[in-house]
């Protein structure tokens, strides 16, 4: 096996597991570590045998995009694994604004209650999660002890466990309406590029919320920003954006009702400990001939 | 029975649980619904021969200070209704300082990843609750999910469902250097005043937290103050503060590890469904003289 590039933890894990470190000529898997770098990977593969690549992260579209993941050889991803520590953050970020954290944490002086018109509990809300996977079906048993009726929207609309309703993404519009919090937790493809544009906006409910865990490419940021300004939304809490990283001067840095967490869902630090076990997990199920965790369906693209 | 000061939702909820509204000076009971005037409560009991008094707020040491709570009247509070709603806050707090929302709030550039050094999941973690009521209980039951280690005190020493161990309120300094967030949800008593004094906020671990969503007093604000400047501790979240309203200019205000959030675990707008239930429970209860939902133990004071 071959981790690529270099890292020492990954490397201990596969060691561990019983695998063995060669050259990527030599290997007969690869562990790629920078999701970042699609054109280092496709040139490792043009000179390895590889039969299995396990990319260390959730999201994989640039991978996609890049046409680097093909068919000839299995493909798995982190997909799951990181699903409690990006719900926990979806969670924080409802609640924060729940309890209008923007407001307090940027205040100078003591808020009279009668001023704190949004603050609410999430018992009495409606929370509309996007994506039924790792991270909402994780999300969803976090809301559990909190009361909020839960909603969710996935590819095929098969009831996610402890959701009031299921809806396929093509009946979105059905369940708009109704949510307090939009929290989208679906991976980007070709059908959830701008999910959330001016339409979908337009249908929110008044004081409503869209929380962004995924991939910014969800929300189309041009109609974001017109229906902040507008004031009917409650705000948005964005952990990423599109573009991103946010640059500079960029509007949503200054809008009152948004909170930017700079992509921090897991940090590297948080997510090692659980990459480690699922590359060890893996490597032994590859030397048994076992089938593998986190496999991507290189059709649909995660 | 009397509402008094007058108040439409309250005295609806009288009616509909079958109460008759008569002057103070013809009633058996008396809903005091001003939590901060203990000397106009004094003055309608010194003419009613009211055998029963409801306090619809939870924390009543200003009426136990005053000398109001006489034992020859029964007395309730709204003990146990408001848990869920100020656990909810205290949730909210834990994981924005997981998560360094007050960062975040207060950022206009993306932060690296790796700049994130106390971002953080509750996985791994020890949340020491300080109080086993209503708050503390549910608490305990909305961290389940996310798995951190839980340990409590209350004064007896009574095990808590969900702690890994609970010990007498005397002994807290056995668990203190555990805690990665130590969250106050007691009532201020004599034994509780103080309670997180320059002694208890040594003891804590480097980066903890101190949330508090009781009583300002329950924390010594100058020993706090020098802790936090001190750098040691990871900060403070406080929805009660001692002054309390926290004046302008006072140095907590400024200090970038601290959150305050103004007395806002129940503004009146959330607690009114719950208040209102409560009250035609105990008119109901009252009538059929039966046992009275939280009942005062006048002598502990809560």
């Amino acid at each position: 096996m071959s981790v690529l590039p270099s890292n020492e933890a990954i490397e201990r894990a596969v060691g561990e597991a019983g695998g063995t470190l060669v050259p990527a000529e030599d290997a007969d898997a690869i562990v790629w570590v920078d999701p970042r770098d699609p054109e280092g990977l496709r040139d490792a593969l043009s000179r390895s045998p590889a039969r299995w690549v396990q990319l260390p992260f959730a999201g994989i579209e640039r991978f996609v995009a890049a046409g680097v993941i093909d068919p000839g050889r299995t493909w798995t991803c982190a997909k799951g694994i990181y699903g409690p520590a990006t719900a926990e953050l979806a969670l924080t970020l409802i609640l924060a604004s729940a309890r209008e954290l923007p407001r307090h944490l940027r205040s100078k002086t003591w808020i009279r209650n009668a001023d704190l018109h949004a603050t609410r509990r999430l018992a009495g809300g409606t929370v509309l999660i996007v994506g039924t996977g790792g991270i909402g079906s994780a999300l969803a048993e976090m809301l559990e002890p909190l009361g909020p009726r839960i909603l969710a929207t996935n590819r095929s609309g098969r009831p996610m466990a402890g959701a009031d309703r299921t809806v396929a993404i093509g009946d979105i519009h059905e369940l708009v309406p109704e949510a307090d919090w939009i929290v989208l937790a679906a991976p980007l493809t070709q059908e959830t590029r701008g999910l959330i544009d001016a339409h979908a906006l337009k249908a929110m409910k008044p004081g409503a919320w869209i929380v962004n865990v995924a991939r910014g490419g969800l929300v189309d940021t041009e109609a974001l920003l017109d229906a902040l300004r507008e004031g009917r939304l409650g705000g948005a809490a964005l952990d990423v954006t599109d573009p991103e990283p946010l640059p500079d001067g960029h509007p949503l840095w200054n809008m009152e009702n948004v909170i930017i967490t700079s992509h921090a869902a897991n940090t590297f630090a948080m997510a090692i400990p659980d990459l480690r076990e699922l590359v060890k997990r893996n490597v032994k199920r590859f030397a048994a001939g076992e089938e593998l965790e986190g496999l991507v369906d290189v059709k649909l693209g995660y």
